[in-house]
């Protein structure tokens, strides 16, 4: 049972969201900007550093629905995601998104432990200062959006096919634009 | 020296936020709602939650900076924000707000750490759910902005003068208005 009362029918972080819709849509453009906007990295690459962060926190919700999503955006593969999450370093992913999750890795342990030697090697597999600076971001972000869930103690069933769904819909339209379907119309989302 | 190479003269999140103003925008918006908007809890207050995680997170910058709004909100109480970082147990402020900042606390450790006692606690001392819920936000916000801040090495310089003169300025007009002033006019902050 969540800490506070939640909107009823709604789970995960869409329960918070629509009790407190002000901070629902900067916390949304967030995401819509780190994981769906133009980029060198695919929607794809940027849900697995989201989904591995989510894992290492142990947030049930945020790991299963952006592994949903990373699945979605990878032709369906569901055994990537899986395979990410138990041992990335032996993951079908390119040396540059392993030598990101690296830092990302970092990220969730604490900003200061990301060193010299991490970005060094994730420049030497080709990674950019913009890859870079965005895996910071969406590795803290997810920091962010994993205590949020569990702190409230949302509701977060566990009913694969539902995550699926709702990864495939997010995936195809964005988060802000589905944001809209739990969000009241007030709060202004665009 | 950052990770990255980050606009010259700015110093903590705002070389960061200068360098992707696509996110400082989002970003921004969130401290505005959550430390600046109207509340039940004083700016000040929520300043101190903010101080108090970034000291846990470690975070030079942050707790400096928020510590130095806190105390432009507080009456120019620089020792109150000193007292609440060391004990706050035994410092000048109310329960409900020593309720709140162990609730600020566990969200620093995880999501998971905060318990339904916790929250009970909160309650019988006056606390209210969008209290409760903010205090959450806002901890895990901080987690994500202290991470940002660390996770790419931004310059922090030690000048207290420094700090306290800004305080005073986001305290008087806000987090997006000055935000303004070091961002690129196209980022489009409103």
């Amino acid at each position: 049972m969540p800490h506070i009362e939640l909107p009823e029918g709604l789970f995960g972080i869409r329960a918070a969201m629509a009790y407190r819709p002000e901070t629902a849509k900067p916390l949304n453009e967030i995401v819509e900007v780190l994981l769906r906007g133009p980029h060198s990295l695919s929607p794809g690459e940027r849900e697995l550093i989201a989904t591995y962060v989510s894992h290492l926190n142990d947030c049930y919700y945020c790991q299963t629905i952006h592994g949903a999503i990373a699945a979605a955006s990878l032709n369906d593969d569901e055994e990537l995601v899986k395979r990410v999450k138990a041992d990335f370093q032996h993951a079908e992913i390119s040396d540059k998104l392993k030598a990101l999750l690296v830092i990302a890795a970092k990220v969730q342990k604490g900003g200061k432990h990301v060193t010299g030697d991490d970005v060094a090697a994730a420049r030497s597999v080709g990674a950019t200062d913009l890859e870079i600076h965005d895996t910071v971001l969406i590795a803290a972000a997810f920091c962010m959006y994993n205590r949020y869930v569990d702190g409230l103690a949302t509701v977060q069933p566990e009913d694969e096919a539902m995550y699926r769904e709702r990864g495939k819909r997010v995936a195809r339209e964005g988060y802000v634009a589905v944001s809209k379907t739990y969000l009241p119309v007030e709060a202004g989302v665009s």
